[in-house]
């Protein structure tokens, strides 16, 4: 087996996961855990990714490079932002020292954009973009990077021009926990991407967005009138919030921009045909790859070999 | 005093509201209370009428007009819906009878909208319309009813064409308490229509809707870029969803229509200054003034003197 060359941490809010990479490039070990920043903040930072590279059999020395939300204000260190227009190889230029006897662990810094009309933030998604430029090349892309804060990218020659974030996945699940709607979609079980209530509504969302916060209610109104099902009342749902994200995005984008999708599992299928729906067909990068692959070239400069 | 000649009541989902009124048409009595739907349906709607009926000194034999979701399929008697285009002129012939040993009571239907594209549903304003109509004659009407799921009605000549609920009011309530904006507004006080965030939040999301879903999220990144304040990240979140509400209906309104809004209260002045950031001058009448007269108007003809 190839030797340990450092470890590679992705933290988010409520998920951590950490990569044992040897010399040849190759992942030699692996974790994956619920310990996001809400849990590390309470139990601490170091103790929780210790515990992880030991399970791993990572040596005392070993470095370890780290994106995400371990870097907020409130976390670990504050990694801060670089702000935009933000070339990507100025990321790791950006990274902070975690004061640390034994390791070189640093964590890469997220993106800032300062507009007064248009402030935005990201953490953690511009390692995965760092990862996805790779396979991009130059030109104009829109990079969609959908979960709970969806990021649309406006990226040009491996430099963010702009960036927006909507809030999607947290959207679907405070509404339909929460409000009216959650009555019309009890029990109701998982959808996919051909759903023809989801892409109807996708369509609908995509093409006429000022109606939005109207065709939600039309979840609750169509189990009344028309007996939706549970199934495609969350469908109905989904199929909304991610048509209003789309028309949002596209909004902003460059004439001739290129599509790109960086997403996996389930997640990715359903952006892919709601895109689809609304007559776009992007390149599909896998998000896991890809912020590996970012993390990668992070320490490729950090500790070149 | 004059003597009594029947009681209306509003019977919403959380409120109940009851008017006594005599024979020369004045209110002589008048309850208010929390004992909406929700209450009712577990402990009577008959036990929690009479108490009222009782405390204004109500005869034996009284009749009682009812609008609002003690109507709803769940509640007490389904009083079903009118469909549209429905005329305000045809409600009252569509009330149904409660069955009741000593009483003439009558709950007034709602309105339904059963498109397969546009489903929609309402319980209560359709009174409020009908006591609004005498004062804004024929013509072309878009009336706006702002609340928990806003209502936006086109109204020609006194025939409901059509009409769109928006969850503004809803929406609002989840997402400031369930959603991570919720950071941003701890322990904000009370804004109104004159502060400026929210007066430029309904500008960004009346003229560019597609971006909803992003102008929310800035109410957290503003917070972090520019240290916007608990107050005006509220106002921010309340102008950004009145802005969408607004936005949405002149989509779908007849060009040169009139617009009225119909509501009460600090929402009264908050809608009139949203509808002003937009270059709209409603003519204002007051909701509970509504919802009575269009009681009254349906007693007149249920029970002519």
């Amino acid at each position: 087996m190839t030797a340990p060359s450092y470890a590679a941490v992705d933290w988010g809010t409520t998920s951590f996961r950490l990569w044992l990479v040897g010399e040849n490039g190759d992942v030699i070990g692996e974790r994956r855990s619920g310990e996001g920043m809400t849990t590390a903040a309470k139990t601490g930072f170091s103790a929780i990714l210790e515990t992880h590279l030991a399970a791993v059999g990572a040596p005392a020395h070993l470095p370890v490079v780290v994106c995400g939300m371990a870097g907020a204000r409130q976390a670990w260190v504050e990694a801060g932002y670089l702000d935009t227009p933000a070339p990507l190889s100025g990321i790791v230029g950006a990274a902070v020292t975690v004061p640390d006897d034994n390791r070189d662990i640093r964590i890469l810094p997220g993106l800032a954009q300062r507009s007064q009309e248009h402030p935005d933030v990201m953490r953690g998604e511009e390692t995965q973009l760092l990862g996805a430029a790779a396979s991009l090349g130059n030109g104009n892309h829109i990079v969609c990077m959908p979960g709970t804060h969806s990021k649309w990218v406006r990226l040009t020659g491996g430099v963010v021009e702009g960036f927006s974030t909507f809030m999607t996945g947290e959207l679907f699940d405070v509404i339909s926990k929460h409000s009216i709607l959650a009555q019309a979609m009890v029990d109701a079980g998982a959808f996919d991407g051909e759903n023809t209530v989801f892409l109807d509504a996708v369509a609908h969302a995509g093409q006429n967005p000022a109606m939005g916060t109207n065709l939600l209610f039309t979840v609750r109104s169509g189990q009344l009138l028309h007996g939706l099902s549970p199934i495609d009342a969350k469908a109905r749902l989904s199929g909304t919030l991610i048509g209003l994200e789309i028309a949002g995005a596209l909004s902003s984008a460059r004439p001739g921009s290129s599509v790109c999708l960086v997403a996996s599992g389930p997640l990715a299928a359903l952006y892919r045909s709601a895109l689809q729906a609304l007559q776009l067909e992007p390149t599909i990068i896998d998000a896991d790859e890809a912020v590996r692959h970012g993390l990668a070239a992070a320490a490729r400069t950090l500790w070149p070999a």
